[in-house]
Formats: structure tokens, C-alpha cells, sequence
């Protein structure tokens, strides 16, 4: 489905007269980038000028200008190019008012109180499943764990899963590498992309189980390539091998069809949420009794507090988190979302893994760290989104080095 | 939820080597214009430079490139900017086609084959609801009436409903008056805004009651003010008005509270479908019976190929299509469907009305014609789309004569 990525981001940085910065981006796969770009820009203007207090003290009240501007929101509402901006912009608030804080944002969220992290959420559309209320009591049910819980996460990490062994096109023997690879690393969960070629997958499937041994969880991932019959077809001949999850089997708004889907191939879960657009879809999905695990993403909806609100639906069902990463800065930036769930909404990691790609982590300032199969808790202050500027010059479109040298080659790829 | 409309739209031509011209446009509010403008830019190279035959010989190919795209989808999949921006280029290119055969695009579709309407759909993410075979079915059944529904729509033209009384805002005054010219013009049905004051709207319907009498149907529209809870709360005192059906009451992507709302609130049925963003919510809001009337929009989804599709999932399941319009073209547009519709598809106009707001036709240059409260078919070549060349010369952005008139006064506003 994402055959030829060109790994891209619209860049957000938010400056205030002070100097300081915060960093947010949306994460796109090449082109239409620039549609990105555009659609911040015509967001800046509903924060720029306005005093720094005021806007990071009501970043409640600024989500919903972002996300319920009354022309702009007809260009969604609160989907696709327009939410993912919002997201974007709302993200490098957060990043600087962690910053200004001097503390991570994991951190940061984790030290508000149950008011305070519910006033930056928008519970429009949420309350037949979640309402204010039921958010409070969610939030102070975890309070009296959260030092606790801070402190076991500081000392332990958090579980992560890699993707690194599974992509497509690759040889029987590096798969068997990089799964054996991931073992010795300490991951207890492995990934493989499934969906283009059956009687590949069952192979490639087989290889992995053989590798990792039964005690390794094996999730599959479809991108999205099947109708519901199909999903159920093609997933029977690779029960054998005891599959954890089946991920994004269907369109990303078929909550109806992952329903159905769930309901034929228990035991394997079904996993889905990177391309669900907004809150009101998980809410959706976890009304339905369509997806065993939730897969947040940290720039695909609307900011931090839109993720707020979908972990506080995600612990009202009772369903796992298991984000989404991978892209450039999507570890970076999720890490913070799973480490604050732990802390202080649903208060636990069991069955929740962060994935993990070994990708791009060298153009940020603070990439992640990776010990024995689990995130180490990011300790330098802000919300993770930051590129090293020696990256971002090199790498910014048109003008960067990189694109000047790949433009001779290739103009009509070079969008 | 949309106070301050500044009615917009990303214009699209496209243009053969001949010269000849194929007309489409993306609807807005206002801000955001240029987003979906951007949009369309990026999706231009797909098409352009392209033999114009091939292209508008295989308008099924074409829409699966403009909509999965492997970058270009990951802004939404199908949903949002992007796939507004596809749809109006989709739609110039019928329009195109529909000129070059002489023929207004309603009798170009509705002479299509069976076979040659289902090619130009996607079925993809459709199969547990709708098979190829499924919509061969309907249109078979449908060919024998065509000749005879055809003669009889150039005859008697297509039921409309108007909005034009039922704006908040209005003095009783002026809302009665306007009521009662609806009826004395032919109307069956008018509709009324609500949802921002309950009692005023128990007034403004009351009063729109008495002065339409029993027998002309009346509906209300909340443009997704309320929450699930709400909107039944809301709709109680209403009832004994004999309201026929309830517009938009929550958040357009939440099938499931449609559903709750109409099993709550029936008799008044259930309408929803301006913002929907693709084949898979309608086919989800027909499956989960969360909808008694469709109501699709010519320029949200992904043009006239996505809404034929949307047709035929309709027909399938027995649904009423009861299109959404004004706007600036929405009436010029969508009219052909409705036509092909009962032309070709479903086969009956029957409890089928296309919305009506006298606003704006003087902008276009066929624009829509209205006799005895019915749509009369047009007879000239396209799809409705083209706006008088005058009108887009004087309103361009930034650069038309009424912008620079308005800068001067408000440029804060201009946008």
C-alpha cells in the first residue's frame, strides 16, 4: 500500500518574542507534503500575536480554535490534511510548554492534575461513551500509583516491539537475521507486512516462528489491502502460527468491517488506529467491539490533546495502547503519549509494547533510546519532535543540499 | 456551526491540446480555499500531459490513480483535502467528456452500459456490502425503465426541497413569508436550520407548521450541534410538529450515535451525508441502519465516480438519495446525479428531493432551473460546473476586482 515512501514532514516551529522555540511536525510519505505545509500556514495565524501565558495556560481552548475554526473545519472536519495540522501545530505548543518547563512531556502530563488534563480535552461527540466525569474518575483511580508507576518506568522502560525484521522484499536470510537479531536484543514482540503474496507470507511467517521460538510474540501487518472476506481468507492459513495481532487489515474507516473481521479470526487480535482520524472513529471502534488493541499515533490526529482524550477512551474500555512509531520522530513523539498513559491514565503496561523502528532516529535532537527491547524514559525537556538543524538544513525542500544534488537525477521526482 | 460563511471554491479546468475545456470545483467556506487549492496542484501531474482519449476513456483508472496514489493517500486515505481536491478533478473530467459527446452529463451516464457504469467504480472496501455483481444487478433492472423514466424527467423535471426559509436568524416575519411563497412556488417540503436555542425552535417550527399546513413536509437541520444524548433531548418537544426528518444531528463520522439517535427518535427519520467522506462511511451508515435518508454532496467525496458508487451501495439497501446543495454549484452538480439516479439506478424519485437554495446561480453558466417545485433536467453539454467567466475574473483570489475592493476595508477578513 506505502510502496515508495519518501519519509517527509511538514515542520512546525512556533517561536515566542523570547526566543524560545517548540518543535511539532506531521509526518507524510513524500508528496503532498507541501499540502501540509500550506495547511499550517493557514493555521498560524489563529496563535501567532497572542501572548505566550495565554496560550500555553489554554491549550484547551487553542485546540478547539484549531480544530473548530468555523471555516476551516469544513475542509475536514477534523480529518485528513487540515486535522493533521492542527495536530501538528498543537504538538510544538505542548513541545514548548514542556520545555518552558524544563521537564519531558511524559513528565510533564503526568505531574497535572485530573482538571487540569481534562481541560484540554474536547469531549464533543464523546460523552454516550465517555464523558467529563468518567474521565476523572479514570484520572484520580491512577493518582495514588503514579510515583510508584513514575519510578518503575525511570528504573525499567517501557516494552517495546520492533518492525525492523518484517518488511517486504526481503531475503529469507536477513529475515531470519534481523529476527534472530531482535531476540538477542531483548524484544519480545516481532512484526512482519503481510498482504501482497499468500504463499510468501505463510513462508516468511513460518521462518520467523522458527527463529524467535513460541514464546516471541509475531504481529502481522496488512496496510490496509484487504476487503472484510479477504482479511479472513488470507489470515486462516497463518493461524497455525500463532499470530498476536493482525494489524490495519481493512480500510482504516471500516470500523464495521474490523468488527467483523475480529469476530472470525479470534484468537488473533486486530489491531488498528494509525489512519483512524479523529476520536470520535476510536470511540467508534471500541464501541463496536472492533479492535482488541488501539494504535495511536502522535501525528495523524489532533495534537496531544486529542490523544489525551482517545488513551482516556482506550482505558474506559479496557483496551491496550499499543502505539504507532516508525516514520521520522513518530518513536520520538509516542514514546511520551504511552509513557503518561502508564503514569497516570490507564496505569498499566501489560500487553502495551511502543513500536519500534531502527530508522532515522539520527536527525533528532533527542532520538530514543533502546535498552534490552524497551524505551528508556526520555529525561531532556520538551515533547520529542526536534531535528537536529544541521538535518533540517540539509534535508529542507526545495533549496536543502540534498534535494540541489537528487534534482539533476531526477526532477520529476523530486516533489 | 457555520456562522460566517464566505462561500468559496478551488476552481478546476482542465484542457485538452484542442482547446476544449472540462470544468470542476472544490466547495468552501472560506478559509482554507487555498489549502484545497494546493491540493489540486499536487494532484495535477497525474493527469495532465496525458492522451485525452486514454484519460477520458478509462475516467475508473484514472480515479483509483488520483485517489490511491501511494504518497498523495496518506493525507487522508480518502477523506479531507485531498480527496475533495480529487473529486473536483474528477468532476472537470466528466464535465470534459460529457462536452465532448454533446451531452448534459445526467443522459451521458444514464446511457451508459451497465458494464461501463461499474468500471468507472471502486469497489474496493465495498465487497461485504456491495460485489460488482451486486451493482450489474441493479442496473439491469433498472435498463428496461430507462426510456420511459428519461421521457417522463424531461417531462416533469425531479422533486426539490428548499431551504430558503429556514435560516436562524430570520424574524418570524420574514421566516413565514418565506415559508409560504415555498408552497405558493411548488414546494413539498422546506426545511429549517435549528439547534442553537431550543425554545426559539420550537417557536420557528410551530410557526413554520401553521403557515405550510399538514401536508407539506417538514425537515430540520442541525449541522452536527449535538451530541448523541442531545440530540434526542432536543428532538422530544419537536415531535408533535411533524418533523419528517432530523438533518445532521452529531458529529458526521459518528455512525454508530446515528444509529442510536434513530432508533430513539423515529418516526423523524434519520438524514445525514454532506460531510461523509467516502463509500465506506455511507456503506457503513447503511449497514449499521443508522440512516433513513442519504444525502450525498457532488464535491466531498471523490467525484462522480465515488458517488456512483454511493448510488448503487443506496440502491442496494433501499435507501432514499436526497442530495445536499447550495453552496456555490452544489444545485448545478449534483442535480445529474439524482437524474442518472433515477434514470438508471433506483429507478423511482419517489420520497427523493434534491435540495434548493436560490443563491448564487447567477455565477454560473447553466445555472440550475426550478418550475413548480421541481428541478427541470438540463439540456446543455457538462456537468454543471462551469462558473460565467465574468463571475471568476471579478471574485478571483486575491487578485479580482472584489477582493481588492474589500481589502482595503478589512484586510484581516480577506482571506
Amino acid at each position: 500500500m506505502n510502496p515508495e515512501p519518501d519519509y517527509s514532514a511538514a515542520y512546525v516551529i512556533v517561536r515566542t518574542g523570547g526566543g524560545q522555540e517548540g518543535h511539532g511536525l506531521a509526518f507524510t510519505v513524500g508528496r503532498g507534503n507541501e499540502i501540509a505545509v500550506a495547511a499550517v500556514e493557514s493555521l498560524a495565524p489563529l496563535v501567532t500575536g497572542r501572548p505566550v501565558a495565554e496560550v500555553l495556560g489554554d491549550l484547551g481552548g487553542v485546540s478547539r480554535r484549531l480544530t473548530a475554526d468555523s471555516q476551516l473545519r469544513w475542509l475536514g472536519p477534523e480529518k485528513g490534511v487540515i486535522h493533521m495540522a492542527a495536530g501538528a501545530v498543537l504538538n510544538a505548543l505542548w513541545d514548548l510548554r514542556a520545555r518552558r518547563a524544563g521537564k519531558p512531556l511524559w513528565l510533564l502530563l503526568s505531574e497535572l492534575t485530573p482538571e487540569e488534563i481534562v481541560d484540554v480535552v474536547d469531549f464533543r461527540y464523546l460523552e454516550d461513551a465517555l464523558t467529563r466525569e468518567d474521565a476523572l474518575a479514570i484520572l484520580r483511580a491512577a493518582e495514588p500509583g503514579r510515583a510508584e508507576r513514575r519510578a518503575r518506568l525511570l528504573a525499567e522502560g517501557y516494552p517495546a516491539y520492533t518492525t525492523t525484521p518484517g518488511w517486504l522484499g526481503y531475503t529469507d536470510d536477513k529475515l531470519a537475521r534481523l529476527a534472530e537479531e531482535a531476540v538477542a536484543d531483548g524484544f519480545r514482540q516481532i512484526k512482519l507486512k503481510v498482504g501482497a503474496d499468500l504463499s510468501e507470507d505463510v513462508r516468511r511467517v513460518r521462518l520467523a516462528r522458527e527463529v524467535v521460538g513460541p514464546d516471541v510474540r509475531i504481529a502481522v501487518d496488512a496496510n490496509q489491502a484487504w476487503n472484510v472476506g479477504q482479511a479472513i481468507t488470507w489470515l486462516a492459513p497463518l493461524a497455525e502460527f500463532d499470530l498476536y495481532w493482525i494489524e490495519e487489515p481493512t480500510s482504516p474507516d471500516d470500523v464495521l468491517g474490523h468488527a467483523a473481521i475480529r469476530h472470525r479470526v479470534a484468537p488473533i487480535k486486530v489491531a488498528t488506529g494509525e489512519h483512524a482520524h479523529n476520536r470520535v472513529m476510536f470511540k467508534q471502534f471500541l464501541q463496536a467491539g472492533a479492535i482488541d488493541i488501539l494504535q495511536l499515533d502522535a501525528a495523524r490526529v489532533g495534537g496531544v490533546n486529542e490523544n489525551i482524550a482517545i488513551l482516556l477512551l482506550a482505558a474506559k474500555f479496557g483496551t491496550p495502547v499499543c502505539p504507532h512509531a516508525g516514520g521520522v520522530g513518530l518513536c520520538e513523539m509516542v514514546q511520551h503519549l504511552a509513557m503518561f498513559d502508564y503514569v497516570a491514565v490507564s496505569g498499566t503496561a501489560e500487553d502495551r509494547v511502543i513500536e519500534y523502528i531502527d530508522h532515522l532516529h539520527e536527525h533528532f535532537t533527542d532520538p530514543v533510546v533502546i535498552r534490552d527491547g524497551r524505551y528508556v524514559a526520555p529525561a531532556r525537556p520538551g515533547g520529542g519532535a526536534e531535528m537536529r538543524p544541521a538535518s533540517r538544513a540539509e534535508y529542507a525542500y526545495p533549496n536543502g543540499p540534498q534535494w540541489a544534488a537528487n534534482t539533476v537525477a531526477g526532477a520529476a521526482g523530486a516533489v
